[in-house]
C-alpha cells in the first residue's frame, strides 16, 4: 500500500485556493430567516452593507493581502445552495416546525448569488461594501467576516513550521476543554454556538462544536451555523438581527413612523415565525426606550436576547419590565450573546437560575480563543471587533445606537438625531472586545 | 481525488496486530554498546532476565492481555537488523568516534535475532524470563519493556472514544510543551531522551523527542533510543547498565573476586570504549562501598552517573570524592538519570552549575506523564516501576543492592550475603516512582 497518495500530494502543492467558504449554508441561520421576510416583505428595497472594524489599533489591510481577500469573496460569489441543502432546508424541522420556508422562497433561494462588493484600502484599513437589494446583500454579512477573520488567522501563523502549529492547536484544545468541563457543573444550562462570525477557521469552528456536543451532550442545544447543523444533525438556532429595526428606521419618513419601526419589526416577523422563534432583540435604538414606548402586546412574546448590556443588569431590566405587564418571566426565555466567556456564563447561569428560562449563544470566545496558545506573543490571533452593518436603506442612512454607545454605528449627525428621538436612557459605554 | 483511499481503509479494520516493536534499532544504545563488550569478551556466559514489577498494586495480568504480548514478543523475536540500519551502525560516529563497533561483531549482529522467552501468568502477574547466552538475552530489556508499558497504554485508553483521545494527546502535548518552556530557561542545559523503556508508546516518544529538538535545539543532546537518533539524526546516547557488574559478580568465586567485580567491569569497558564513554555507574553494590574501594585511576574516568540517590546528595558525594583524590570536578561529567522530573532537573541544574559538568538524561516523566490528561481517573495511564534484571548468570544468582533499597533485586539471602561483603553504608529508602 503506498504511503504517499501522489495525485493528493501534487494537488497540495499545485491548489490555488484553499476555500473559506465553501457552501451558502456556512452562515448564521437567522439570515436565512431574515431572508425569507425581506423577500416576502420587502423585496424592492435596497441596501447597503459595510465593513467597520472597531479595532482601530490593527490595520487590516497590512496583515492581510487585499488579493487574497478578493479571491474568496470571489470564490463565494460562486456558490450556489446545493440540491441536498435545498432539500435539508425544505424537509427539516427548525425549533420544533416543519415547512417554515415557503415554497416561492424555497425556489428563490435555489437560484441565489451573493451580489458584487466593492473593496478598496484605505490607510491601513480595508473599505468593503455590499450594494443592491437587501434580500441580497444581507447574506454577505456572515460568510464576509468569517473570510477576513480566517484569512488573519493564516497570515498571524503563516511563520510557524507545522511542530509549533501541532503544539498551537493542542493547547487550544487542551483550553477549550477546561471550559467544557467548566460548564459541566452547570446541570440545566442551555447554551449554543454563535460563533460563525468571528471564528478562528472554518476547521476549528467545527472542532470546538465537536468538543460542545461531546462534553456537555444535551446541553448543547446547537449551533447558529446552518451548515454545521445540518452535518452534525444539530438544532440551526438564531432569530433576528439589528438589521431589520435599522433598515426599517432608516425608511422611515416621519418621527412617529422612526419611533414606531422597532415594534414593526416584531409584527412583520410575526407574520412569518412564531413559538421560540419571538425573541425581542430590544437594543438597536436603547433597550430602555424600547421598553418604555412598548405595546403590551411585546410581553407575550417568548423572550428577549439583551445583546450589548451586562448580561446580569440586562437580564434583570428585561425581568423588570415583564413583571410591571404582569407576566410571570419563569416562563419567559433570556438568550444571553454578547462577548460571553465562562465566567461571565457561570455568573449569569447562577444568577438567573429559578427565575427565568435562559439560554446561552457563546461566540467569539468559543471560537476564536487562542490567548496563550502561540509560542510567542502573537496578537495577531486575538480576535478583533469587526462587523458588516447596514449603512443606507434605500439611499437613507442607517443607524444603530445600542444600549453601549461603542457600539453605535452610523452617520454622527444621523446618530444625534436618533438620540433626540428616542433618549439616551440606561445607553453607558462600556469596552467592546470583539 | 478518491476521499478514502479503500485499499488502506480494508487494511486497517483487517491487520492483525499493531506491532509495537518494528526495529531492534528501536532500544537503548548501551545495549548495543555492552553487547558488543559481552559478545567480546563473554561470549559463552548464560543469563537469565527476569521481569520484575515494583508496582505490586497494579495487577499487570489483569490489565494486559497474554495472548497479546506473546503476539508482540513473538513479532520482535521476528525482527532482523536491516541493510540500512547495519550500514548506519557501521558508518556513524557515536560520541565523536567513527567505526566504534568491530567488523566480527557487526558481522555477528547482521544475524542476530531476540532468543526465546517464558511467559506466565501467576497471582495478577506475569511471569516473563529471558534464557539463554547473556549476549542474546541482555537485548530483549528495552524492547520487552517497552511492549508491556504500550500494551498497558493501549488497554487503558480502550474505552476512549476518537474525540476524548484527541483532547487526551492535546493535553499531554500542551504539557509536554510546558515542560520545553521551563527547561528554554536554562542557557547550558545538556538533556537528553532515555525514556524509551517506560514509554507511553513509541509514537508518543518520538513526538516529546521531536517536540525538545524544536523546542531546545542544540541543548537537547540526543536520545538513547537507536531507531528515533537514526531517524532524526540526533546523537545515539548511553553507556552501561548495572547488567555488567551484576554478571560479573554473580560469576565471582571467591570474596576478593566478587569485591572486585565493579573495578573489573570498569576494566573490560576500557578495553572497547574511551573519552566520554568512560562513565562510571557506581550503586550496583552501593555507592558508598563503590567509592571507598575504589582504585585511583577510577578518578580518571571521565564521568559518573549516579542513579539510585537523590540528584543533589549523590553528585555533592561524587565530588567530593573527585576532590579528595585531586581532581577538579569542573573537567568531571556528572549524568543525572533516576527519576528526573522538571522540578529535579532546574534544581539539580542550578545547584550544579559551575561547580562540575552535567548532563540529564531525561526518562519516564518524558515519555509517559499522561497525569491530569485524560477526562477521568484512568491509573492505568499511570507509568509503573517494572524493570527487567539479569536474575541468573551461569545459574548463579544476580544482586543489585542500589543506594537505594527499595531498588535492589535478587534472592534475599543473596542481598544478605552482598551486603555482609559490600557493607551498608550510606543506602536509604526512598520511594519508587517510576
Amino acid at each position: 500500500m503506498p504511503k504517499t497518495d501522489i495525485a493528493r500530494r501534487v494537488h497540495n502543492h499545485t491548489w490555488k485556493l484553499d476555500p473559506i467558504i465553501r457552501s451558502l449554508l456556512d452562515t448564521d441561520f437567522y439570515k436565512i430567516l431574515m431572508l425569507q421576510m425581506i423577500w416576502g416583505l420587502y423585496p424592492k428595497v435596497e441596501a447597503t452593507f459595510s465593513l467597520i472594524n472597531r479595532t482601530k489599533r490593527v490595520r487590516l489591510a497590512d496583515e492581510i493581502d487585499i488579493d487574497q481577500l478578493r479571491a474568496q469573496l470571489d470564490y463565494a460569489r460562486g456558490l450556489r445552495f446545493s440540491k441536498k441543502e435545498m432539500i435539508w432546508l425544505a424537509g427539516n424541522s427548525f425549533y420544533g416546525s416543519k415547512q417554515i420556508f415557503e415554497p416561492g422562497f424555497l425556489n428563490w433561494l435555489e437560484n441565489f448569488r451573493l451580489p458584487e462588493y466593492r473593496l478598496e484600502k484605505r490607510d491601513g484599513q480595508f473599505e468593503l461594501e455590499f450594494y443592491g437589494l437587501w434580500m441580497e446583500t444581507s447574506m454577505w454579512e456572515i460568510p464576509a467576516l468569517a473570510i477576513i477573520n480566517e484569512l488573519r488567522s493564516r497570515a498571524a501563523m503563516k511563520r510557524y513550521g507545522p511542530f509549533t502549529l501541532d503544539v498551537l492547536y493542542a493547547r487550544a484544545k487542551a483550553k477549550m476543554w477546561e471550559k467544557v468541563e467548566r460548564l459541566q457543573k452547570l446541570p440545566d444550562l442551555k447554551i449554543s454556538d454563535f460563533g460563525t462570525r468571528r471564528r478562528h477557521s472554518f476547521l476549528w469552528q467545527r472542532w470546538c462544536v465537536e468538543a460542545l456536543k461531546e462534553g456537555i451532550g444535551e446541553n448543547f442545544t446547537g449551533t447558529s451555523n446552518v451548515k454545521l447543523a445540518m452535518d452534525n444533525d444539530l438544532e440551526a438556532l438564531g432569530t433576528n438581527a439589528h438589521e431589520l429595526p435599522m433598515v426599517l428606521a432608516a425608511l422611515a419618513t416621519t418621527e412617529s413612523s422612526l419611533k414606531a419601526a422597532p415594534y414593526q419589526v416584531l409584527q412583520d416577523w410575526e407574520s412569518y415565525y412564531g413559538g421560540n422563534l419571538k425573541i425581542v432583540l430590544p437594543d438597536a435604538f436603547g433597550t430602555a426606550a424600547f421598553l418604555r414606548d412598548a405595546p403590551d402586546w411585546v410581553a407575550d412574546w417568548t423572550g428577549f436576547r439583551p445583546d450589548s448590556a451586562p448580561a446580569i443588569a440586562g437580564g434583570e431590566r428585561i425581568i423588570e419590565w415583564w413583571r410591571q405587564h404582569g407576566r410571570d418571566p419563569r416562563e419567559k426565555l433570556l438568550i444571553f450573546s454578547d462577548g460571553l466567556d465562562v465566567d461571565m456564563i457561570e455568573a449569569a447561569y447562577l444568577h438567573f437560575d429559578g427565575k427565568v428560562r435562559m439560554a446561552f449563544g457563546w461566540g467569539t470566545n468559543l471560537t476564536n480563543d487562542f490567548e496563550g496558545c502561540a509560542p510567542d506573543h502573537n496578537p495577531g490571533l486575538d480576535p478583533i471587533s469587526i462587523v458588516i452593518k447596514v449603512s443606507k436603506a434605500n439611499g437613507r442612512p442607517a443607524v444603530k445606537l445600542s444600549d453601549n454607545p461603542a457600539k453605535a454605528t452610523g452617520d454622527p449627525s444621523e446618530i444625534d438625531r436618533y438620540i433626540r428621538i428616542f433618549g439616551n436612557l440606561d445607553r453607558a459605554e462600556h469596552p467592546v472586545k470583539v
